[in-house]
């Protein structure tokens, strides 16, 4: 078997800003959540391909945690790089920051990783790169992956009763 | 201080059912995870404010894996209901079904725990009224509530690290 | 020729729920005739779609009253299910209900009647199967079709003056 | 009492042309009917406004038979005016098109009565100028008005039984 | 070479009447620009599809100076007509106005030629019948069009330094 | 008078990355022209925003051609920054390619240059912090925007008789 060609995380990184319009939000002019979630499927869509040349789909996404709100007018910035490689998989990392350009305020809205998986135009899974880190954060989320995988497989098989309804 | 109401299960028992569409999907005409999650989010929104009668937002959803997709022409059939609650939070339970009508097949897309918190018009939580399970189901999903609940404190500190950057 | 077969009415019962936001609405507040006329038109194809396990298109919608409205921030509720067949058209009964959960108000918005007719890949009319009620309304709305097919058909060739220009 | 002006139908004469693209339509790219529901809806509240310079309401959509289809990259025509006025009501008409630009081909996909109300900011009906009907076909349209508005009536009351579930 | 069809300017003369919405708009409800320049595209490919009876391309959009704003419930109305064609290429002239149907004030927003290809199955640009002017106006633009083209081409050759990085 | 602040170029450079989705696109799968331009404003706000801490509107656009196209499954990235200022104006540059993950090839599809202008809660023009150019490309573009400004002038007025229409 050929060795797998091995690409710069360099290749995935994205960076998107959107602008909060009324309608991503509720009465209280906060956005849906389900909105920032779909833009952070988007950009991990797009890091992965970037990072494989291929069509991916979502194969999970881990625990949100929305520490932080986003009001009409405020810029949401997120930002996605592939964290780590598997066979087909990748594991995607995504922060996402809010800006109140008015007030020159820039919080924490949440961070994410997904597993989006490469696939032929069947959908059936097909090879990816490996990833190699970069920078120092970029190398920790590396080091830490196994640990994550591992957290995921025991996440899977204790919902497992849940899913089987 | 007053006996907070309490309020069936019933009352935040909700159901959607989506038409795919192609503007919800890629190449491979796969619905976006993001499309999903966005469903996931509105129809968790909708049950939370049937239970407690007020503004909600999304605190987190906890990890979501897609173990079948939906195409073009399929439908998909979305059931939410409030199966634990808090001081201020309601954890809604979200079970994903696609259905492709001229094949007679239906398969499981994915099952999601949300945790959504009523707040007033300044944003601040507001107490919400406990949930009383029914089904054997929901009472099951009532008991276990705890344990999820460990699990996304313990959760929330190992991650701490990452959002901290 | 095969004796059609026969289907319950629960086969195409469909619920759906949406939340009012900003864009469907206009300077009052108050939803467009055109956004509820949408959604009445998706659920019924959905309900037609899973009582023929094919692809329908709309062939008519009776006249609508919106007796009452609804506003940003209440939900709708929309039911559907199939109330009488033909040979290849399927009549769909849809009602919509607004309501104001902060204010604990629920009100009729329409009820109305839509004709979809099954169609092959081609767009040619195919065979439907006959549906069977179940419950009283529904019994009282399978009897009672004939009527308003008869009015249909009257209404028709009334209007058939206007469609010639 | 002042007496009410009078308006000629040019004021209220709108014309739409729409590019059906692939979101409007299903697996076969047929149109769904709600999006020539949703079109017909805002021409005939454009037109309304126009005719009453003041918000409206949809009070009603007389029966509508989808009399053709239209396919992707098909144009569809819109034309709407005021037929005729009541108190605080504007009844227009909607005649809709459809364009095959490649094959020249132009075909009726429906016509259509709406009724509108005049409202002020608190959702109160408030009156509106009369019509003043210039060709001949407005002409016609305005005087079959009564008889329209009467079978209105009747199929109000007949309906009436399923509304009041 | 067979002699060039000629199409009277009526047959690509399209209006269009759009109701401005919260969504089109920003926080102090004025349109995105974006918004006007994306219906300024539609109506100048619908125009230019109407002139040569296939599918088009954008070239390129003149300057386009935005000499009014539209607000939440003004009105815009759109005009476009083929002002003179190329050998594949049309110039669309568009003309937007804005509303304010409770004020009765109307306003011009803006105007801009656009040049649109006409383009085969595979993307090759194909022939378009000459365009015959009929009013003063269309004449004049009819007869202004070389100077317009040559200032394009200046332009061009000007901008090529920015376009080359 | 004070001083007016001066704020350098990396505090509006801004980027975004787009999918490229069916509905953006017409029948041979290219997207459309008006998608383009509707995003180069939403980026070009962002990045006035971003300079001026304030809301914009935009004044105007220069002359887009559209060099390359970009097709179901491309990304397109933009990139912008505030090239010059005026008093209350800013002069954004913005530049857009498409990429082919698949085929790995990328191609540049426009640039352009936007005029925004900063203004308070009632649309009355207020001032801009003066832009400090960094690199080479930022240098040059501030040092000819007293030419390209010349040229918006000169095309005002010649265009002035078509707009008095
Ligand atoms: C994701 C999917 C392709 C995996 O298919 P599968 O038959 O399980 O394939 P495999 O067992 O070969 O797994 C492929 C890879 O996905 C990973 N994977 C599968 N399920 C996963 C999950 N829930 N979370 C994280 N990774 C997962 C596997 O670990 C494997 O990774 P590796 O190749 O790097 O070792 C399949 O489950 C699917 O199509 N899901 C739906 C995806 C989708 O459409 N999402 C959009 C919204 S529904
Ligand atoms: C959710 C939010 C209101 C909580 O605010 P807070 O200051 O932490 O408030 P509290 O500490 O009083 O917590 C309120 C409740 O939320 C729960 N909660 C807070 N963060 C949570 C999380 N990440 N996951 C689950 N529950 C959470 C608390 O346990 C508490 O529940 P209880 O009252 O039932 O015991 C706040 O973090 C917020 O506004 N986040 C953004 C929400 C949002 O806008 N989401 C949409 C997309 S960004
Ligand atoms: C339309 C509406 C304002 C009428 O209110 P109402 O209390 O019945 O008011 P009135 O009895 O004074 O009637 C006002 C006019 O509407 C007409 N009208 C009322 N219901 C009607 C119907 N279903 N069809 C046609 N005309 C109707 C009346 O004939 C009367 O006309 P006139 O003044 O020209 O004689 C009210 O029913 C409403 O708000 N409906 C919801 C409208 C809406 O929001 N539509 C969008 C989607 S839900
Ligand atoms: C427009 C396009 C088809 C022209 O292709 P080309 O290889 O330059 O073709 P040609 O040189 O044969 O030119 C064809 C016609 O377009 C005109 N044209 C080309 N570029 C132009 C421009 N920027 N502005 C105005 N007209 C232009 C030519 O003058 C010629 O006109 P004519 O036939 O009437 O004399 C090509 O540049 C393209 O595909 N661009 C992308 C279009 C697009 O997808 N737009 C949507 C958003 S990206």
């Amino acid at each position: 078997m050929a060795t797998k060609s091995s690409v710069s995380v360099n290749q995935s990184h994205t960076v998107q800003t959107k602008l909060v319009i009324p309608p991503d939000t509720n009465h209280i002019e906060t956005i849906f959540g389900g909105q920032v979630l779909s833009y952070i499927d988007e950009i991990a869509a797009i890091s992965a391909m970037r990072h494989c040349n291929n069509v991916v789909v979502t194969a999970s996404i881990d625990r949100v945690n929305f520490v932080g709100s986003a009001k009409v007018g405020d810029i949401l910035i997120l930002e996605a790089f592939v964290a780590s490689t598997g066979n087909t998989s990748m594991e995607v990392y995504v922060k996402v920051y809010s800006e109140n350009l008015l007030k020159k305020e820039k919080k924490l809205t949440t961070t994410s990783f997904l597993t989006m998986v490469a696939v032929d135009e069947s959908g059936n899974p097909t090879e990816v790169p490996t990833v190699m880190p970069e920078t120092e954060e970029q190398q920790e989320l590396f080091n830490t992956a196994q640990r994550r995988k591992a957290e995921r497989i025991k996440g899977q098989s204790s919902s497992a009763i849940g899913a089987a309804r």
